[in-house]
């Protein structure tokens, strides 16, 4: 198994390796890489050596083979159907994001139990009644769970996505959902990352302060 | 200097200890912390040592004491005035996202190059020219600088920030920003989390065909 360190830079090489592509650069050894990405050159050929043996020594990396196996590594050779449950503003901005559709991920449906949400259209997807969700994922095939939905109603959307087989969620309400090993949840978790930054922000004064007590 | 991995496990221990205090409890050992949150009582104990000396061993935390010391470590105990720059999908997401207002984060300006979206008020806020963010940078004294451009125009704004003093940056644009080492940055990449659980999703396969090769 890769380590979620390696994993986690993964969509990082991809993004840099993209930018490669529309400067027209055909070929990058590991060491120009590092100077661009930030990690170290042996670093990045450790972690591309996880998934097998591309990159010539001494040649460097010619850019678009690297970029299309990281691509498919990152399972991009694909298409996702996705369902949005929480039509509110992170909900509502995730489905108006086009950005993802290019990359091969398609919103199938919006839930909300918000009357006032229901109906609404955003990008000709209208807003359905949460109830129905558990009947629209037995007639559809969905790969990807997105919950938008504030903490509190948060779980019962997960279990409702486990038990129709739903195996990937992306989360987006600020709890730990419980879910059985074999379903991936991934968290974005808005409030902590701001959090860490008022920390970071607050950090030299806090430890000033502490000296003084 | 605390490392990022006890700083990123404060906003967890914060969220958690604001359930506990919902719930009305009192009093919590490292060990009944340690079965809700998942972290080790041992890991748990370490991270609160870092910041001095609360708990009493034997006793348990008491969890209002312990909820307000680390909102006082996150720098919860103060305001911060922000600007949005980009009223896109995102930008506006988190400008009507009222939760962090009542943690502390005022929106003191919104700006979008788009002439579209100059005018429109956002939560009584009109989202201005970005011709006008160096501008209002000199006549404000802002705390964070909120980006979410698209990729090309996120560097630019950044500079700006820097210019202006400002020291933390919450940048959603799918950029590393380049700034002097005395400005924070944190990241929320959503590609990148997004890529992530499709790496997860089809990593059992991606494993079953390399095998087979």
């Amino acid at each position: 198994m890769i380590s979620m360190a390696v994993i986690r830079r993964l969509p990082k090489y991809h993004r840099y390796l993209a930018e490669l592509i529309r400067n027209d650069i055909d070929r990058i050894s590991s060491k120009e890489l590092s100077e661009k990405i930030g990690f170290t050159a042996s670093q990045i050929r450790q972690d591309f050596n996880c998934f097998g043996d591309f990159g010539q020594q001494g040649y460097g990396y010619n850019v678009r083979e690297l970029y299309n196996e990281i691509s498919r590594i990152l399972g991009l050779n694909t298409e996702y159907s996705t369902v949005i449950v929480g039509a509110g503003n992170i909900g509502q901005a995730i489905a108006n994001y086009t950005r993802f559709e290019k990359q091969g991920f398609f919103i199938k449906g919006i839930f909300d139990k918000n009357p006032k949400l229901v109906g609404l259209k955003i990008r000709d997807i209208e807003v359905k009644d949460v109830e129905e969700l558990e009947d629209f994922l037995k007639n559809n095939k969905i790969d990807i769970g997105i919950i938008s939905v504030p903490r509190e109603q948060a779980q019962k959307v997960a279990n409702i996505f486990v038990k129709s087989g739903i195996k990937a969620i992306w989360n987006f309400a600020p709890i730990d959902l419980e879910v059985p090993d074999d379903v991936i949840v991934e968290n974005v978790h808005l409030s902590e990352s701001l959090l860490t930054l008022t920390y970071r922000l607050n950090e030299a004064n806090l430890f000033a302060k502490n000296k003084q007590k």
